[in-house]
């Protein structure tokens, strides 16, 4: 298990803060938006004599909300039974890991990813085999040549985030058909973890893998309630499959672990049972945000970016000679007006080395006058850095 | 993956339930005593208004407060850095196991032991090597002859539960020792997975692995607070270690699931602010329990017992042909006033093919007048199955 390519980078931000400076964090997925009330009052209304183990695979009520709530996304006849809780999207994935492959086995992401797959691929033994995609075409899905070749007698499954963690790239229906087809060629899973399934922003309409006709035994479609509902420390997630073998192997490791936990479902719950005009608000929110990112980049000499479809991310190549040095950098020995920003380096999301050098993620999980000021500070930067390259 | 051992016997029990027949569960580690009451207060007086990720390895105060918790036991000079907050024991087992051993790698646990801890080893593609304990002489630890025997080149690790799930033996302090002088000589790992810590009723008090000296480097405790606070559905344990390095790597894992769940954590903290009586009263209607099932069961002829020390378990032979049928039996073809009882069978806590397969593991969770109901259901089946051997 390799270290977290962002541990060097931590210290830096808490030692600029330990010097006074206000770091703007675009680093990390955690929405800065206030969790719904009702997820709160949930817990405080909470009678339960004996918080005991609920029911290994999630607890009934709850499994049937979600699958009316993937009926907005025009996902029918989904059953209880073809929902699984988990402990977040995290355990969520590491059980869809063990559950699809085996040891030894590897499986297609097209990179950049969110680099915590690799660790759950770890955990089993399990090689992940990148397929690269590129920013000029705002890291699109590589074409499916690309993934047919890399395919071998050991590749089991295929994932894709929809929308994309780091790029926020949204697959769009003909895409997602694309791949349907070379999974049921190469009898291959397809994994899709679509937990930021209500950030589109319109230029590509959200399609849901479980909507594939004919698939129902390659989708597994990995979800939770951390990005939608600003409800991250509730690790509350999902796994949703039609395969009744895969089910039943979830099962094994769901009981292993006996119950995922109770308050987080009851939260869960709760969220459910809210109106969408909550999720609306906050889609504007980050669809406005999104444009302020967008507009301000553009403005920047020498970096590279285009319009993210979807999520709270977009991916940038900058006009420097390392990315990491300029993260750096921007922690070390710069501030403007007192402030300065962290950034996610883009080499921490490539399998490939040497990939992503010159790239960056952000994460615009702050209000529009931060991110302001967090892009007044990157523009600055860009024109003090030493290694600039514009 | 193997099917839980009891996914056979579940439906029975649900269908036993439909027929109207009141079924007392001595089967499950599902304590039936309430919460306290701080517990879920502590949600009701919740003032968050994200529910963010936590720190990965746990919320520092609650991690310095279990610091001071294990005092209690003797455990001295411990670190909130020593202490790792996971999802229950289950994410601490999956977690020890990873770091501990690599693909491959064995572990060896003395059996009859916890069935889960085979499903957690086959997730990391870690094989368990059992040695065989004995009821004869209630279960204590195998001659550490037996243990050196199994050493071989992929022997990484040791692993004891103490107080023992399923047969409720204590290992006292001199039988700890002999196994640290094992770890030490082949440099193995010894796992003690200490939940059940505060139910030892005196003729063996607790002794703590974190109090051997000179093991620093070797000992890793599993921890949770589900079974001394009937808290299993909060999903809350730890990771203890001195071990740099391996906390070094257990962080690691720690930092893919980007943090344990918030809720859990701010109950494990409320509850260590309770006075020392809840978990006196509750080892002491413990005990009580563990009396009457003892003096039970050997008024009940042909069946061989023991006086457990601790936890809330013990393992029986039975006067049977087969355990697993007397179980089926007990719930498809018999009551006793309307009711009957639910055991786990023998054989799922043995790995060596063929062993216990005339043994039950009872878990007295139940108050004495159920206990006595139930007892009174086991003495009339064993007089009355069909596979009787008595």
């Amino acid at each position: 298990m390799p270290d977290s390519p962002f541990s060097v980078l931590i210290p830096l931000a808490e030692q600029a803060k330990a010097n006074g400076i206000h770091v703007h964090h675009l680093n990390i997925g955690q929405p800065d938006i206030p969790t719904p009330q009702p997820a709160l009052d949930s817990l405080k209304n909470l009678q339960m004599p004996v918080i005991g183990y609920g029911h290994a695979l999630g607890d009934l009520p709850y499994r049937e909300k979600l699958c009316g709530y993937y009926e907005k996304f025009g996902v029918t006849g989904l059953k209880p039974k073809e929902v699984v809780i988990t402990q977040g999207a995290s355990e969520a994935l590491l059980f869809a890991f063990q559950a699809c492959l085996n040891p030894g086995d590897n499986i297609l992401i097209p990179e950049p990813f969110y680099a915590n797959y690799n660790g759950f691929a770890g955990m089993g033994d399990i090689h992940v085999k990148p397929v690269t995609g590129f920013i000029q075409d705002g890291f699109a899905l590589p074409e499916i040549q690309a993934f047919e070749q890399a395919i071998d007698a050991h590749t089991r499954a295929l994932l894709i985030n929809n929308p994309s963690n780091p790029t926020g790239t949204v697959y769009p229906e003909p895409v997602l058909r694309e791949l349907a087809a070379l999974v049921k060629k190469y009898d291959l899973f397809l994994i899709v973890d679509e937990v930021y399934r209500e950030f589109c922003f319109g230029e590509q309409p959200f399609f849901s893998a479980l909507r594939l006709e004919g698939l129902e035994d390659h989708v597994v479609v990995i979800d939770s309630i951390s990005k939608r509902y600003s409800a991250c420390g509730a690790r509350t997630g999902a796994i949703v499959s039609k395969n009744p073998d895969l089910l039943h192997s979830i099962g094994q490791y769901c009981q292993q672990r006996i119950s995922p936990g109770v308050f987080g479902q009851v939260v869960g719950e709760a969220l459910l049972e809210m109106s969408d005009d909550y999720l609306d608000s906050v889609k504007a929110m980050y669809e406005g945000r999104r444009n302020v990112v967008y507009e301000r980049l553009q403005q920047m000499p020498g970096v590279v970016s285009y319009l993210p479809g979807g999520a709270f991310y977009c991916f940038v190549e900058l006009p420097v000679d390392d990315a990491f040095e300029f993260c750096s950098f921007l922690l070390e020995s710069f501030s403007w007006k007192n402030q300065t920003l962290m950034l996610a380096h883009g080499q921490a999301f490539y399998a490939s080395p040497g990939l992503g050098k010159k790239q960056a993620r952000i994460a615009y999980v702050l209000d529009e006058a931060n991110l302001h000021a967090a892009m007044d500070c990157l523009e600055q930067a860009l024109a003090v850095y030493p290694g600039r390259t514009a």
